[in-house]
């Protein structure tokens, strides 16, 4: 059985990482690709690394061009995805890249993003516990946010583990790709490199409900996050540095133990040897996740650490993951572990 | 008058930018430069970017050396600054850019360096209450870290003004040159270009106790940190994210309110405009310190950022701005608060 | 006296680097700043590494404005700095950045700008045989453009001593911060961050004519110039790769000389010590130029290197040097040597 | 059947490529992996992208260790390869990464290498005439360099075409891995990150003799080649910039033929669309290569540019490459022409 993948957003930064993994998914054939204002254009001029697509041409992202596809991976702005959906019917696999349908609370959505709320899909992200049993079979996928996945990954295991306060600190680097492709003076190449800035300092992130969400559900209560983005001189990449506040009794021996627990089974994300620590080119280009933990006990605080490519485990590789929870096909098909590098 | 300044350690990053800048001092007029195993060589191979050194050559780091100087400079490794100081007696005025002379607590030094403790020196942060008055007239100088410099002014209006709880919480971002000029395989271009990682984690960079000790004296009693340094692919730069736990009462303005008191008359402390963040490129090649300072009521906290160049108020230029003082010049002589940008 | 300067362009990169140097230059005050759609803004919000004029707030670039200064930096796009010229008179110094009055041959102008040749003026590279006497006391100075300054300094030795044939190919690299602070896709961070690639191959750059018309002067004859400049992942710095093939006779000792020669008593020329090679780090916001030369037997061909800093001597820093010569200052006042690196 | 290959210095930039190719290659099982230093270390420590293979500990290389395998990579330094492909037998396939078995004249070995020479092997370019006949079950294959596969590449057709005189000039940025692993000062990142230089210039560098040697080939006499390899702030990529003056008669047409009708079935070669131009970023990770060419009529020369990445097209995926051809399996197996971008 092949299944017919379209992309709806083919000209970003999201689609275009989307495509250079179902160029290598032995269960995809490849389908319509539309894009915005660049409907019309060859991809090759848009998306010169993806040489087997080069001569595709992008179409308007409509009802009709998307229809008699099997999976419609929506890397749409913020917002727009509701619509899409809607007009393709319950049968289809819709996979939202965007944030439209991770936030369960309405009153998060509208106050975050201005506007009504549009709902919640099964979230994307497997590792969870819980995740993998609603996305089998479902028709509807909500892809995680890069930040929330570096985040989620690195201290669920703490709260789960019943080792850490529900008070979590955040500060995390990431990749200028986050930011996407529209070009923008503060993102030209000649500002960001040389250069380490933060941005929606204080709480003001889009993506700061998303892990308190995560993070609430693994602590069984309310957990407050200061959440700290910052820009990097690179392209890809995610280092999240997370913190919490560790509970009477807490040992590095308890929380080392935790998290082997937790991740001894996971394809994806890989707990690093005791002194070794992540890096985010270790992952470029990789779904892999490398975690890595600490006790500082002067500090009492439990330390824990992750990497991750933001546009692959981030978003379209943890995209593909999903979808091949939803199809039941091996969970890993068509990903690597392996990053490239130097 | 003239003031001769020789400079131990001329070859390393450290020293070059303390000639970079002692070039364009109007007051000092540059006498030996030493070397290690670089003794012998030209100024030019090994600094090319100081051309008019170029024709300088190295000379062993010896007391004859360094005789008949007024100033000397010490851009040694950790724990060989005490023995070249005794030798230069109490006249000269010994500025050490290493870490022998900063802590207080012998107990912190050999947990942290591991030998006996050298003792202490007037702490050159002149920004920090009483340290003016105690650098003024002084012969022995300690420059402090780069990593507390930065931390240490973006905190500690924080402490003073009594609105933060006795615990930080630091992630901070650095430059290569931070970690120096020996060549080691995890600082090759192709490691670092593309990539943030972290190391120290969990309490074990030297640098923690130097901001326990700044912080607690802030706060007028012990304060916890829990930093996390990690390395940024650029050069220079430190990018310092700070928080806090607010106390009860703590407002955006009354934070606000205390950042302005602090750094209003200070020359090289900058409080950004409102909506502003800093960013390690304004402040490249500079004595600058941009800082900027949030609120976020829902995580609790009271976020501190500051961007410096950790050569030059970091290192080489906190060292001139105190030589200035201790030699009863002005402060900002042969300093400048622009930034090489973009 | 002191010499007031308006600076009108004062947004981008070029005028930020000038301001960077007026701000150090001992003769000069800053006047008026304007800015195109930036008019009403704040210099610290578009120029944040200019701590010293943050609060100042740009202009429209009219007449009336730019009126009641002794000199007006013109850093506008190509083809508008004649109509603002003609409206400030004959007694002031103007010095156009642009590249409107830089070439001789209208032909040129138009085959390469596509508009009407707004005429020549003194032309502002002074290490050119006779510059500085067409620069001394004139009122109007064509700044060179970033690639022909280096290309020049690079190639005229050659030509000057009878070496080189009238053939001469050209291979620049320059950082990003040359094609302008305009937000454009292809010069977004992440596009440019790990990635060289070229532009205007085969002869279409707007520099071309520039170098020909330089080189040919050199030369006392035509001169063919095969240029290809390249992006690369750098916000400063052009390194450019020259050769050109040897007449017969020419040896590596008479190329060296002839170097030798030519750049013995430049203040800003420096010819580096044979086995040494220029970087573009080394001259990183400094108005020196690094220069090296051998003879490749084996291909029969001269290469001739060298580095800039392409806002520094190849932009703002030339206009500032030629500027001193106009005013009758020292040519090098307010400028330095000096490299930021690393 | 399973092929099964030892990699002989794994711990290098080279030999991790090889692996992470190799880990996707359907047709192999990866066997020993040999280090020098390195030798008892795990894998994970040294390449800690290669997830799959983190806990595999390096052996020595030795024959004992390389024995039983059916394919043995050496990624050794420069004259090590045959005392260990001696030891090996005439049934092995001996793929050799290093440089010993490249140059046909034994006085260019000697001149560049200074030792020895070992003599000749089938050369792992197939796109040149003849080559794959000759890597056709072949039992012993040495890879091009990294510079001369992205130079010929460029040239060779036309050379082939008659189209360009027996001279080029060729100026080349590689990302630094191309220089290895091994710790330097001048590949620091804090040296690499915001420079530019050019290196070997004059004709020392030791890929010149096997330039000339594949052009000299293509053009049926020989061919001087003026090359200069500068080092550019990006871990991989190489962006070739390759001249050659025309022949009479040449036209734009005639030059863009001639590429077509080169290119035109090669699976891994790709001539760009007219407009278009090679970007290193394109070909990250990719066993691809992008080529343009443009003919300047003004200044008489055919302009070839190509961008590969050094360490796949360049290295390892060459080596791969070959490989299949030598075991009969399909060219492409377990190669990408998809590149990691942005």
């Amino acid at each position: 059985m092949v299944v017919r993948a379209a992309v709806a957003g083919a000209s970003g930064y999201a689609g275009g990482e989307l495509l250079r993994l179902l160029l290598v998914h032995p269960g995809i054939e490849i389908g319509a690709l539309t894009g915005n204002s660049n409907a019309g254009q060859r991809l090759g001029a848009l998306q010169p690394h993806l040489l087997p697509l080069a001569d595709r041409v992008l179409e308007e992202t409509t009802a009709e061009v998307l229809a008699g596809h099997d999976v419609v991976f929506l890397a749409l702005p913020h917002g727009q995805s509701a619509a899409v959906a809607e007009q393709l019917g319950p049968d289809v696999l819709v996979v939202d890249m965007g944030a439209d349908f991770r936030l369960k609370d309405p009153a998060d959505w509208e106050r975050f993003y201005g506007s009504a709320h549009a709902g919640t899909w099964p979230y994307g992200l497997p590792e969870l516990p819980g995740a993998r049993a609603a996305l089998e079979g479902s028709k509807r996928i909500a892809v995680p946010g890069c930040y929330p996945t570096a985040v989620t990954l690195a201290l669920v295991p703490a709260y789960t583990a019943g080792l850490a306060e529900n008070e979590a600190v955040v500060v995390a680097a990431s990749g200028t790709s986050g930011a996407g492709k529209a070009p923008k003076a503060h993102l030209l190449g000649s500002e960001v490199m040389g250069s380490m800035s933060p941005y929606g300092v204080g709480g003001g992130h889009r993506h700061t409900p998303e892990m308190i969400q995560n993070l609430g559900a693994a602590a069984g209560g309310p957990v407050t996050v200061s959440f700290t983005p910052t820009l990097a001189p690179m392209s890809r990449g995610i280092l999240a540095t997370c913190s919490a506040k560790a509970r009477p009794g807490t040992t590095a021996e308890s929380v080392r133990a935790a998290y082997e627990k937790a991740y001894a089974d996971e394809p994806f994300v890989h707990l690093l040897p005791e002194g070794q620590w992540p890096a985010t080119a270790s992952v470029h280009g990789s779904n892999a996740v490398q975690v890595q933990v600490a006790y500082d006990a002067a500090a009492g605080r439990i330390i824990a650490i992750s990497a991750i490519d933001n546009l692959t485990k981030g978003t379209a590789g943890g995209a593909v993951q999903s979808m091949n929870i939803a199809l039941g096909l091996d969970e890993g098909t068509g990903l690597s572990t392996i990053g490239v590098a130097p």
